[in-house]
C-alpha cells in the first residue's frame, strides 16, 4: 500500500527535475555557473526513478496516503531545491530554510544583501514561490493518472488551502487546466502592467512570480520599495487578487456573477480589507509627508500582510503597537480559502464565528437545534470539528515553535513575530529583516513551522500519528 | 420570570451589606474613618430592599437567569465595593478598577504606593479576595432558599470555575458546607503558619486572604519580598494548594484517597508545575548568588502565576525570553478548575487535547467512532462542544481587549501582558508595576476582562445575547 505512495512520490521527483530547466535557462543567458542546479536535477532523476520503480498491485488509496504524498514531495523537494543554494556558498541549513521560505511561499528570507546573489539564484528563489503557491498540486497531478477520480480527489484535499474543495466542474482535470489558466492570466497581466510601470524584464518577472505564489521574495534589498508609485500600486492590487478564491474567478469565467459576488467569504475579505486600510492609515497618516504617501503605505502593507505575500515599500516598524496588534491578526487570519495565501483562512474563521454564536445560543437555549450554512450550503459538522481542531493545533504549534525560539533570547515580540511571519506564510514582520541572526536550531523548527503551515498541519502530523498507530 | 431574578439580585445585595462589618471593625480598632463603608453599606441594603420587594409567582427557572443573577450581581457589588475606595480619594474608575480585580481576585493594583493606604482600605482589598475567591457563590448560595435543588445547580453552574461540577454529596447545602470547611480550614492553616513565620498580626491576615482567594493584593509595597524565607515558602506551598481542585480535598476528607490521587488534572498540574520549576530554575539560576535563592525564586514565581495568584518575592523582569513565554502560558492556562484559580483551567486543556487527538485520528481514519474519557468518566459531548467555544471565545476577547489596550502606545509585549495578566485573574506580570499609566478607556476595558474571565465568559456574554433575541 505504501509502495503505491512511494511510486508516486517518484512521479513528482522525475517531473520536478524538469523545473530545473527554467534556471539553467537563466544560467546560460547570464553566463553563471550551471553545476548547481544540474546536480540536483540528476539526484532528482535518479531518486524519482528509483522510486518509480517500485510497483505494486495494490490500488487502495486512502486519505492518509494523499496525507503521505504531499509531506514527503514537499520535504524532499524542499532537501534538494536547496541544493542550488549551498552550492553557490550559502550553508545547508541556510540554504534549507531559504528554499522552504520560497516553496511554502513564506518569503523570508536568511540574506543580508539579496542584490549580491547571482541572477540564477534570485530567479530560483522567486521561481520556487510560482511553483510553491498552487502547491505542489501543480506538479503531483500532472503527473498522476487521472482516471480514478478519487485518488485525486485525495490529493486535493490535502493539498488545497482552505477547509472544502469545491467540485465545480465533474472532471478534476478541466478544474486543474482553469486554475491553472487563472493563475497564469493574473500573474501574465501582472508581469505586463509592471513592464508598463517600467521594471526591467528581469524584475517584472520575478516580482510577478513573488506576487502570485504570494511569497515575497524580492529583486533589491528594498523589496518593492525603489520601483514607480505605478507599480506599487499594480504590485497591492495584485497581491489582494491573489488572495481571492479562485473558485470565485472560475465562477467569473463561468459567466456566474451572481454567485461570484454573493460569496460570504469574499465580503467579508473586502470589508476586513477596506476596515484594517482605514484603521491603519488614521493611525499613521501623521507619520508621512503627504495623504497620498500614506493611502499607498496603508493600502499596500495591508494588502501584503493580509495576503500573507510580504512585499514592503517602507519601514513598517514606524507603525505604533495598535497597528502592530492589527497586521499581527491579519497575518494570523490572512485571506481567502482556495488562493495561494497562508494563515488560518477566512472562510475558516467564518465558520468558527457561525459556530460560537450556535454554542451560545445552545447553551442558554439548549433544545434548540440549528444547522450551520456557508456560502448558502449546510456545512456538515465533519468540517466544523476539524476546523476547530485545526484552530486549536495551529494556537498548539505556535506555542512550541515560540517557546523553542525563545531560547535564542531575543525580544519577546521579536520572537513572535518571527513565528508568525514563517507559520502564516507571510515572510515581513516587525523588527526583522532577515532571519540570519537566528541559530540553527530555531531556523530548523522555524521551517517545519513554514511547512507546517503551507500544508495546513493535518498531512504532516499524519506521518507521525501513522507511525504511532502501526 | 425576569422579577424572580431581581428578587434574587436584592437578596445577593441585602447578603453583601453585612460584608461591610468587617472593614468596619478595621476602622474601629485603627480610629479611621467609618462613612467610606457606611454609605455603601445603607446603599446596599436600600437597593437589596427594593430589589427584593419585587415579587412575582412565577417559580420558573432556567440557566440564563442563572446567567443573569450572578453577572448582574458582580456588577453590582462591584459598583458599590468600588466606594470604599472611591471615598478615601481615589478617582471612581481607579476604585472600580481596583475593587473588580480585588473581587474576581486578579490582583492587579492601580495604586503605586499600597504602604500609604489606610489600614481599613488594605483590608477591604483583600477581604475581597476573600469573599471573591469562592466566587459570589459564597454568598448567593447562602440567601437563595436550597429547597429546590435545580435552582442552585443553575447558579452553581454559572458560578463554578471550570467545565463541570461533580456532584459529590447529593445535597447542594452539604457541598457548600465542605467547600466553606476546606476554604476556611485552608486560609487559618496559613494565616497561623505565617503568624508563626514572624509576619505581624494585619499582614498575616491579608496574605492569607489574598492566597486563599488567588488574588494578590498585598500590604507592602515588595508584596512578599520583605518577608522571611519561612513565610515565603508557605505562602508558595498554599498558592500550590489552592491551585488544586477542591473536589480532591473533599475526596480526602471522604477518606477516598484512591480516587483523590488518580485524578488526571491532579497529576498534569503537579508535572506541569515541576516541568515548569525545573525549566525556570535552569534558566535563571546563575542570575542569583546561591542555588537556594533560585530555587525559592523559580518555585515561587512559578506557583504564583500558575495560579493565578501574582504575588511575587522580587523582580521577575530579569527573567529571559524563553521564561517570558513559559509563564505567559502558565498564566493563560491556569491551574484546576474547581479552585478559586483564573485562566483557561487545565481540566479544559486536557479535554481540548483529547478531542483533538481524536479529531486527527478520525480524519485520518474516518470510520472510527471514539468515546473521550475524562477522570474515568465519559465527557459528554456537549461539554467537549462547549469548552471548543470557550476556547475560541477566550482567544477572541483577548485579541479584542488586546486591540483596544494598543490604543496607549505602550510596547507590544507590555500591552499583551497587560491583558493575559487581567483577563487571565493573575494580577502580576512583566513589565508592569501598577495600572496607574493605562488610560481610562483601557482600565475600563480591563476590568471588563477581569470579569469576563472569572465569570468564565458565558455568563456575562449571555447578558447582551438575551437582550438580542427578544
Amino acid at each position: 500500500m505504501k509502495k503505491l505512495a512511494l511510486n508516486f512520490i517518484g512521479k513528482v521527483l522525475i517531473g520536478f527535475s524538469f523545473i530545473f530547466l527554467f534556471p539553467e535557462l537563466v544560467c546560460l543567458i547570464n553566463k553563471e555557473p550551471l553545476h548547481p542546479f544540474i546536480i540536483p536535477q540528476i539526484i532528482s532523476i535518479v531518486l524519482g526513478y528509483l522510486l518509480y520503480k517500485i510497483q505494486t498491485d495494490n490500488r487502495n488509496f486512502y486519505v492518509k496516503d494523499g496525507f503521505f504524498i504531499v509531506s514527503v514531495s514537499w520535504i524532499l523537494v524542499s532537501l534538494i531545491g536547496a541544493l542550488p543554494l549551498y552550492f553557490t556558498g550559502c550553508r545547508y541549513i541556510d540554504a534549507l530554510f531559504e528554499i522552504i521560505s520560497g516553496f511554502t511561499t513564506t518569503g523570508a528570507t536568511i540574506f543580508k544583501d539579496v542584490e549580491v546573489l547571482n541572477k540564477s539564484i534570485l530567479f530560483w528563489r522567486s521561481f520556487s514561490h510560482f511553483i510553491g503557491g498552487m502547491g505542489v498540486l501543480a506538479f503531483v497531478m500532472a503527473v498522476i493518472p487521472l482516471g480514478t477520480k478519487d485518488k485525486s480527489m485525495h490529493l486535493l484535499k490535502a493539498e488545497m488551502p482552505g477547509p472544502r474543495v469545491e467540485k465545480l466542474v465533474p472532471s478534476i482535470k478541466k478544474t486543474l487546466f482553469y486554475l491553472f489558466f487563472i493563475y497564469f492570466g493574473l500573474t501574465i497581466s501582472e508581469f505586463i502592467l509592471l513592464m508598463i510601470g517600467g521594471l526591467p524584464f528581469f524584475d517584472a518577472l520575478l516580482i510577478s512570480f513573488g506576487t502570485a505564489g504570494t511569497g515575497g521574495f524580492s529583486v533589491l534589498n528594498t523589496s518593492i520599495g525603489s520601483y514607480s508609485v505605478f507599480s506599487k500600486i499594480v504590485v497591492a492590487v495584485f497581491m489582494f487578487l491573489f488572495g481571492v478564491n479562485f473558485n470565485i474567478y472560475f465562477l467569473i469565467i463561468m459567466k456566474d456573477l451572481k454567485n461570484a459576488f454573493h460569496s460570504e467569504e469574499l465580503r467579508v475579505y473586502i470589508g476586513l480589507f477596506i476596515t484594517s486600510f482605514i484603521i491603519v492609515f488614521i493611525s499613521t497618516y501623521q507619520l508621512f509627508d503627504n495623504i497620498g504617501e500614506a493611502l499607498l503605505q496603508s493600502g499596500f502593507h495591508v494588502s501584503s500582510l493580509m495576503t500573507s505575500t510580504g512585499y514592503n515599500i517602507g519601514d513598517i516598524n514606524i507603525y505604533p503597537t495598535n497597528c502592530r496588534v492589527l497586521m499581527l491578526l491579519l497575518m494570523l487570519i490572512s485571506a481567502c480559502a482556495g488562493s495561494t495565501c497562508g494563515g488560518f483562512k477566512i472562510s475558516r474563521l467564518i465558520i468558527c464565528f457561525k459556530d460560537i454564536r450556535r454554542s451560545i445560543r445552545n447553551i442558554i437555549f439548549p433544545n434548540r437545534v440549528e444547522s450551520i450554512m456557508f456560502e448558502g450550503q449546510k456545512v456538515n459538522e465533519a468540517t466544523i470539528k476539524s476546523t476547530n481542531t485545526f484552530l486549536f493545533l495551529y494556537a498548539i504549534i505556535i506555542v512550541i515553535i515560540l517557546y523553542v525560539v525563545s531560547l535564542d533570547g531575543f525580544s519577546f515580540e521579536t520572537t513572535l513575530n518571527s513565528v508568525i511571519c514563517t507559520f502564516a506564510n507571510v515572510g515581513l514582520c516587525f523588527h526583522i529583516k532577515d532571519f540570519s541572526m537566528f541559530s540553527d536550531l530555531s531556523k530548523i523548527v522555524l521551517s517545519m513551522g513554514m511547512l507546517l503551515g503551507r500544508l495546513e498541519i493535518f498531512p504532516v502530523l499524519s506521518l507521525f500519528i501513522d507511525f504511532k498507530n502501526r
